[in-house]
């Protein structure tokens, strides 16, 4: 953490870069690393770069900028396992490369790393560096928005096994800068009468299988509801911790794949997601399908990720 | 809080209560605070008493008791507004009686009370004493979950603006007791194939007013999803959050009346819950009506609310 501090003292422009496909992890810990160097180093230039999300973009707003502005900066990436994924790719246009994630690591990019799979979010790791180093950085109530919406975002709201001791206590120090955590919320939960329509489809048109639950999201669901794509994924959650199924998946239809996105609350499935040219977390990762004809094929898998569960 | 463990230590038995229709807070502050008696002196008898919960049963079981057991024991009573309310109401047979409770005073029951609104939960006023008298009190993991659970279902998951750096400390402090996060979270999120077919019900059937979304969960719907009242009372949040719609609430259908879980974004309705035989919180309440009769009424005074408050 000294050498990336010192890197970053080293640089008069930074450029932080996150993943395809952002949320509100990648959001929180991109633009609360860049409210801390704001803030801390008022003379440097500092943008945050790559895809726009509609669902956080209450913590802030992407930069557009021209190539020539990597000339001689600091490229900073977060929250981002795979070199591919990495939005957008001008980060290789940058001096040097630094990596700071959570995940468990698949490509090492970067001329410098910072990777620790025990943060249950790329936010806290942020915070923490804030924390390590309060005494010569400055981080204010818009930066701490920022990154309790990762840090909440990421666990689910405190619930997931990663959250530790360490992630109460920098929520804490976090709200201690001002975060309303009621004005997160209601952000975070913002709900339309299409969104809740759409959930009264995804109760009564789930699909049980064996210890597995799932729902097709086809684009004329999609569409005939009225959500984004962002928000069909987001259900993904509803069908879970039923009793007697402990893995379900959401399938949702692009034009050329369909998209996977696979929980667990029991066995791990992020071997599984990386038959299906995916990834991610022991219980919560994603894959794919070329078509709907491989579907049969992927229930049986999870089938027997769960038998073998069960027996063991 | 000095004066509540001079008189804990002072007495051979003590009998804790909580309140009618125990939630997961009153549960935790029960059983974290007989947790922590009983690990400190384990030569005093310590009982929880009053209605069984199903829902949070995995923090702890109720104990049945003679009267005679009262005689010359303190009585502690926690989380609990109203004396009438309090379960059992054998509490006076005590030879004094305590109040812990975080909500709003209604009765000032009690010959010695701690009141505190500005914690979020009463579990987490149980783990303040705890920490603050932590040189001579012990508390063990059973303990720690009964009060995080407390902390974490009364806070709808830190959710609610009394969250503040105190309430992420002592959540750190209790998983550093050995707190599962994910365990309590199973259990917490345990859902059945009925729920979930209610809660497709729920979404297909919600009423829309001026400002206000309402359900009416009548005695044919509960037995048709062959829910628990608890579960089916629990829907209340699915309704909540929606844009444009400030105020929400669930009218669950009794033999003698009907009970409204009263919910709000925007504008408090404690005060139009005391007008309806209820009381609570400033955005969340019950209250009750006599009859479906009312019911019109109830939401002209609702949508009142809504416009003065929009108003503003």
């Amino acid at each position: 953490m000294q050498r990336i501090l010192d890197k970053i003292k080293s640089y008069d422009k930074i450029i932080i870069h996150g993943h395809k496909r952002p949320d509100g992890d990648c959001y929180g810990a991109q633009f609360g690393l860049k409210n801390i160097i704001k803030n801390s180093f008022p003379q440097k230039e500092v943008y945050v770069v790559g895809e726009k999300s509609d669902f956080v973009d209450f913590v802030g707003q992407v930069d557009t900028i021209s190539d020539d502005i990597y000339q001689g900066a600091l490229s900073i990436v977060v929250d981002t396992a795979v070199k591919d994924r990495i939005s957008d790719q001008r980060y290789t246009l940058g001096q040097e490369v630094i990596k700071i994630d959570h995940h468990i690591p698949v490509d090492d990019y970067g001329d410098l790393r910072w990777v620790d799979t025990s943060f249950p979010s790329c936010a806290q790791m942020i915070t923490y560096f804030y924390y390590k180093f309060k005494n010569e950085l400055k981080l204010t109530e818009e930066g701490a928005i920022a990154l309790y919406t990762g840090i909440v975002t990421d666990t689910g709201r405190f619930r997931f096994r990663g959250v530790s001791q360490l992630t109460h206590q920098l929520a804490g120090l976090l709200i201690d800068k001002g975060v309303d955590v009621e004005y997160i919320d209601g952000k975070l939960s913002k709900e339309t009468l299409e969104m809740i329509a759409l959930k009264g489809y995804v109760y009564s048109n789930f699909v049980t299988a064996k210890g597995f639950v799932y729902l097709k999201m086809t684009r004329d669901i999609i569409e005939k509801y009225n959500v984004t794509d962002e928000q069909a994924a987001s259900v993904v959650g509803l069908i879970g911790g039923i009793e007697g199924f402990p893995v379900w998946a959401l399938f949702i239809e692009y034009p050329s794949e369909i998209r996977i996105r696979l929980r667990s609350s029991g066995p791990t499935i992020d071997k599984l997601a990386n038959q299906y040219g995916g990834g991610g977390h022991a219980k919560a990762a994603g894959a794919r399908l070329d078509s709907w004809e491989q579907l049969p094929q992927f229930i049986k898998d999870v089938e027997e990720v769960v038998k073998v569960y069960n027996e063991v």
